[in-house]
């Protein structure tokens, strides 16, 4: 038996009673009864929230000293144990499950005891000597977990979103520089899966970069919801026990501290119940999810084959596709989009439910919100980045098929109708489906036009962009 | 058996063979195929809609008249039919059901067929020969059913939008004026329901109100998204088969025409085959319903009793609360929000669904959404206006029950931490739980406090604004 | 103006006041406050839920007469007009929106209204003379809202759900037919949208045809969950007012009279607070939406073409597929299919949310449970209606286009594997797809097998069912 | 610099190229791309699955030796390098991220390649050389993905699900033990919140734990569901490359090496591109998540307070409920019950959607289906173990409190009716009400009966139990 067991050991006295605490940890009781209520995902938090509560304790630690309600030696030490934190140290003393009852309370005092405990080193104290430095009185002093924690969660998602646009801009730009490229491939278009008219290759790519461009002008929107913070509302929203001159100082200072771009919500009662900003900000993510789902849908469908499909494009080949078939490449990076997709829209109805279900003064659901939230932005920006990289960037173009397709169609028809009539060019279509024929020789055969007309009224190009009908008309001596 | 038989029906054939019609109706045969083919909810198609496809069809008559498109004779007709539409006449025309296979092609020609055959009656025709009016030709001119069908969705729930945006109005009203009206009433506040500080009724019923006014402001961007069109797009969004002058007239003539505020997408092939913008409205309008669901299950929670419950307000009573329970009266206007928020969240989802199954340039699965969409807006705005009217502007507040358990509380006590620390605070607290005692009278036993400071700390009202922290811990002569 | 003012109206009275009921209606005074109130859908009450009332209605006031509680000449005049009501009549009467608050209160006080108007009539006097027959003491006997109403709509979702399975199983059985007579057609597989292995045509119908059975299985069970009834538990499960014999008797009898096979509930008190029952069912529901939306995705993109897809099969022509293309066949029937399994996985969102907002004693949000289940079940027996009679019986396949496309192929490669190993078939496959060449001619240039044996081994038909390979590598003199 | 870098690193090669891999690492080329490719949420694949697969390797080997595919030197290799996985070694070499394209192939090559490299080692062999022992031909022999990763999905499955049913069954007897415990106490039921009639707080556990055992026998269904494997299918299910003898014997060697009930599919196409089954069972969990989110929301309710709510019983104090309200203590073990809820319903989700998108021979998207699986389940366990130990076998009633609710409610006016008539009942009820007076007192005042008789019929006990209505109106004289 060791002699040094008294050191190896803290105890630890919360309104519970106490508790052996291991000598060399940050944290403290609370928090251990918290990590062993909340045995849930086994996951750690995310870090970047993490340092969204240093970032606010930070604040509230000039604040509080600027105010008159905390010493300078005290909330010195206090900023310097947050910065601590966010240069990365003591992350392995947050050991609160991210899935957690309370609001977040477990949270906030998991950062409020590590950073008591290392406030108190730096003053020369033993850990737990919360005498020194309390981690109620003095770290969380005018603050609440319920003005804290939804704070924490929008600095946090703020800066998943930013990361997002970043990795969307370059979808954007990825799928621009394709529009370029294939612009001149004529394609046939396909409107439920059955052959329309003719489309280009690069038209249809410049269609998805202009519905990324949407989803990111909606990120931005999304952004501006989450910059209004309740933080100095303290418990309700009333600001009780947060003097006032705190409470008009606080988020300034925090948009300092992080460079941040922050604002205080003009009623902090409403913005400490409501989580229904975390509702539209996930029905904004969810839907450009949807938008890179469908293009997902699309690609693969287009590089499907090689032989018994469209095969119109191929993806990079980025890994074996098979165990059993050889030669097998399968469009793996854009069916981990279609997955990443279905999380997301998943975790919108989990978000969706949870801010439905808060009660008066709170939403203590807050955990969960946040946990499916930063999992949706996370998880999207890494699939849009092995999209760009992996995918969409090494895309190539079958271009003899594309225009084999066209040629062979009967949609290209359509473009006669103006001059035949629908109820005469379907005909033609129809015959033309029934003996295998070219819509062109049957066209020819019923002098319905003459070569030269149908040759000019049936150039796959000219079809694919809006042209002069009613001077073809007159050409043609079609009046009404 | 009636001589009159052979008037009674006409013939009218299409691609798949000929049918006959009933004499009297204005529908044709591709109507009738498309009824017989979806009978699936049994319901009509909104309105609204119809109302959207008149003025589309209206506005595409005029501009196809003025680029040479269509005889003057002609387009003068069609407008005639739509107006006449407009004016409520042929509802029972509209014969496909909402939830319909192909992308809304039987919807559109069933409007096709409906106009044309009006159309040809008013140049003296006999309905059902297409010669004078086609309803491909003439009616659909310049158009297909896939720029047709996504501007009239948009154009209807821009319509609708605009009905809920009013009636959310009216409730932000209704709740500001009780947030006046009870300004004064302190109350409990909880947290999780348990038991927090002080906070005033009034208060709440102002955070309520702002968090509509929030809904209001998203309920503006998600009309905004709604105007812009991609009429003029034709197939799949190359505008094939339309004349450049109509693609650059129609959506400027169907502003006009309408009365609404209307754009053209700058990317046609995008706004063909994305319905992005419908997740992104729906989820605009489910997070107004999470504001709602969350202010019903409030007013429930508040209003629970007479005897058993918080019993802090009344709901007026609207009928009878029970079949067999005498005198009971149930908050029967917050549970209908309820439940058409939960029918939104569901919706919400279905409409996702249908959004990210579009593939290549179209998205065939329009009428779901189409149909979620409208019903969510429609229920929505119907809920607000019971709410309203039924609910909120009759609720009453129970002021001595609501000051009872305030003053006989423990939470209280939060409001001394400042001044004696959260520990002490908490044993005080404790003590007054265990031994169901008065919080001020234990205060005053262990002489925390003298009676006047007490008073002062403890007096609720302040304990619902920011105060001066700072200059009460001087007057206590308490110091950091 | 008219003398007979007096007649026209009559006035009714509840615990709120009085009001003017129109003389001619048989429903009461309730039934107006809740219309009034609930302005929400616009729409009726499912006609199968009515139907279930009468039942209930009908069982109580007989069990109610046999064990004392009401005279016989009560009885009888309830029981009358309940087989009124079977017999399709006051259908009109039932004026509440299928959308309410309060478990359903509305509904069944507007069943007891009707009744007790009926029977009244019956006894000879006028409508809304309740002294004769009471809605609630006579009408509602033994009864509240709490267990007649959960009982209803179990009955009616089994009556649904007992349709829905017959449609299932024509699907079925015409699966099962379409997969004999394709069972010869030879097809490539393809896993990821990539070229596979080949497969039957036939093996496909039939793997879809054992799927929909495992769903049909699942329907029993669900129909199982339904039959357990809380009736008799009146308003929170104790059967407070329902004498000890009514509720041994009143579901027996239920039974009898509906011709159902149905059962009471171990614990009431369970039986009247949780909708668990609903949520499993609609996760059955959803179940095989999901199935069915598989399938017909499946064949969409099988008949996609009918020249630029994969062309492989043909769905029968039921309607134009474009109001703009010409000869376009859309595959409108699986995508109505489609469309459905979304408002279905919607409605199960929904469904589960009230259900789990339920609180103490009851489950206030019954109405939406209901409408969300009713519609569907509803909506998928008439899609699964549809796509049998207008879809799979008319599928016809491309058969030489399918045996071209395996002969064509890369993926037959596999076959050879175990006979020359993953890396030396990869390399020939990597090479075919390169040269666009055969893989037959590059196995016979690399002298890997000779023609009999690569005849033998990439037989299309033998790859589609289990073999020899032991037996074949010892033939080829290949060893382990 | 170390001379012997030339041993830090092995050379791997595929289609795609060579790459370096770590000379010390069990993982090989093919894990290391697809460990590239997918960087999405960072985490490892669960432990189970990696289990599952070691199970179903050691069983192919044992198989395939026994049938003659491989010889008994490689199986007894690979059989050992197996059980060391089971063992728990080699963890760290399974690097694939769990949200990955390719319906699997990642992760089973991964295995292949660990246990190849292995048993390569086991043999005498350099890691790499893969002529000693294949990953594709000899670990992943007579097996494709399409058969092996479906199979692990099932297996792992059913194995948490045996967990989840274990925690249930706890929750089930600690629920039983509690209605035993509170068989006496006399409460308020409350429907819609509001006062409704007596009931005792044991009948409530009772039904809570009735509903429980309801979820315990939908878990037993939803693992019956799962042990039907498609392996032995190989590629698209029709077990190309697997010799028949190997795909008779496969599935009960499997159930025999891994001690589980496993049958092997009847129609095996089937059973590899459907995964309703995974949609079925997360909807059996889905509903037992429901009913313990119902029940979390009863217990919070019920223990709001301490002074402000209902108060009727108390949950044991697991940690401080707040950072700045003192004494606060929070029902933290329910409100992750809650929160674990909802993220299932989301998952519910995300499996729907990812099942309905499968097409044709495969579904694709089986790793996320797994991922939300797996956490849905096991974090099931884990909350109903924490609600069990922390929450449910501490909670204490406040039985004076319930009591006193009940005598002093209007609610209990309810069991008079079969005496005076619901509108007499009524009025009773209004009266009280509105003075604030004692319903008991009124009864006398007004006459309605005699002392006796009142006590006799508004004693609560028996208006918690079912009783002899009839009999009692007989002693009362009140006649029909």
């Amino acid at each position: 038996m060791k002699e040094t067991k008294v050191e190896d050991y803290r105890i630890e006295k919360d309104s519970l009673g106490t508790r052996d605490i291991p000598g060399d940890v940050y944290y403290g009781v609370q928090s251990l009864r918290a990590a062993e209520n909340f045995h849930i995902t086994g996951l750690r938090m995310h870090p970047e929230i993490i340092n969204s509560l240093a970032y606010i304790k930070k604040a509230a630690a000039i604040t509080n000293c600027e105010v008159g309600m905390l010493e300078k030696r005290k909330a010195q030490a206090i900023v310097q144990a947050c910065d601590e934190i966010l240069a990365g140290k003591f992350r392995e003393d947050f050991i609160v499950d991210p899935i957690q009852g309370g609001a977040g309370t477990s949270l906030n005092m998991n950062a409020n005891e590590v950073i008591a405990n290392r406030a108190i080193e730096l003053l020369g104290g033993n850990k737990g000597d919360y005498s020194i430095i309390n981690p109620n009185d003095d770290v969380n002093c005018s603050q609440s977990t319920n003005d804290v924690i939804p704070t924490a969660g929008k600095m946090t998602s703020l800066r998943l979103l930013k990361n997002l646009k970043h990795e969307l801009l370059q979808l954007h730009g990825a799928l621009c520089k394709k529009a370029e490229e294939f612009n001149d491939v004529i394609k046939m278009g396909r409107t439920q899966l059955q052959d329309a008219v003719p489309i280009r290759l690069g038209q249809e790519f410049r269609a998805y970069s202009v519905a990324i461009m949407r989803d990111i002008h909606r990120m931005e929107k999304a952004m501006g919801e989450m910059r209004t913070l309740n933080l100095g509302g303290t418990a309700v929203g009333t600001g009780l026990n947060a003097d006032e001159a705190y409470l008009h100082r606080i988020v300034p200072i925090l948009s300092e501290v992080s460079d941040m771009d922050l604002a205080q919500a003009y009623d902090l009662i409403d913005a400490t119940q409501n989580l229904d900003v975390f509702v539209a900000v996930s029905g904004a993510v969810k839907a450009c999810a949807v938008t890179l789902s469908k293009i997902a849908n699309d690609l693969r469908l287009m590089s499907s084959g090689p032989r018994a499909g469209l095969a119109e494009i191929n993806l990079p080949a980025k890994q074996n596709g098979s165990s059993i078939m050889p030669g097998k490449i399968n469009p793996v990076i854009p069916e981990v989009v279609n997955q990443v997709a279905f999380n997301i829209i998943g975790n919108d109805v989990t978000i969706t439910m949870a801010a439905e279900a808060g009660q008066l003064e709170l939403n203590a659901f807050e955990p969960i919100v946040f946990y499916c939230m930063f999992q949706s932005i996370d998880t999207l920006a890494y699939a849009v980045h092995t999209f760009v990289e992996n995918c969409v960037t090494g895309i190539t173009a079958n271009e003899t098929r594309c225009r084999y397709l066209v040629e062979n169609s009967v949609g290209i028809i359509t473009a006669i109708c103006p001059y035949v009539g629908y109820q005469k060019a379907a005909d033609i279509a129809k015959k033309a489906i029934k003996a295998g024929a070219s819509v062109r020789d049957l066209i020819l055969q019923e002098n319905l036009l003459d070569k030269e007309q149908m040759d000019s009224l049936l150039d796959p190009f000219h079809m694919t962009e809006p042209g002069t009908i009613r001077g073809t008309m007159d050409v043609l001596n079609k009046t009404l």
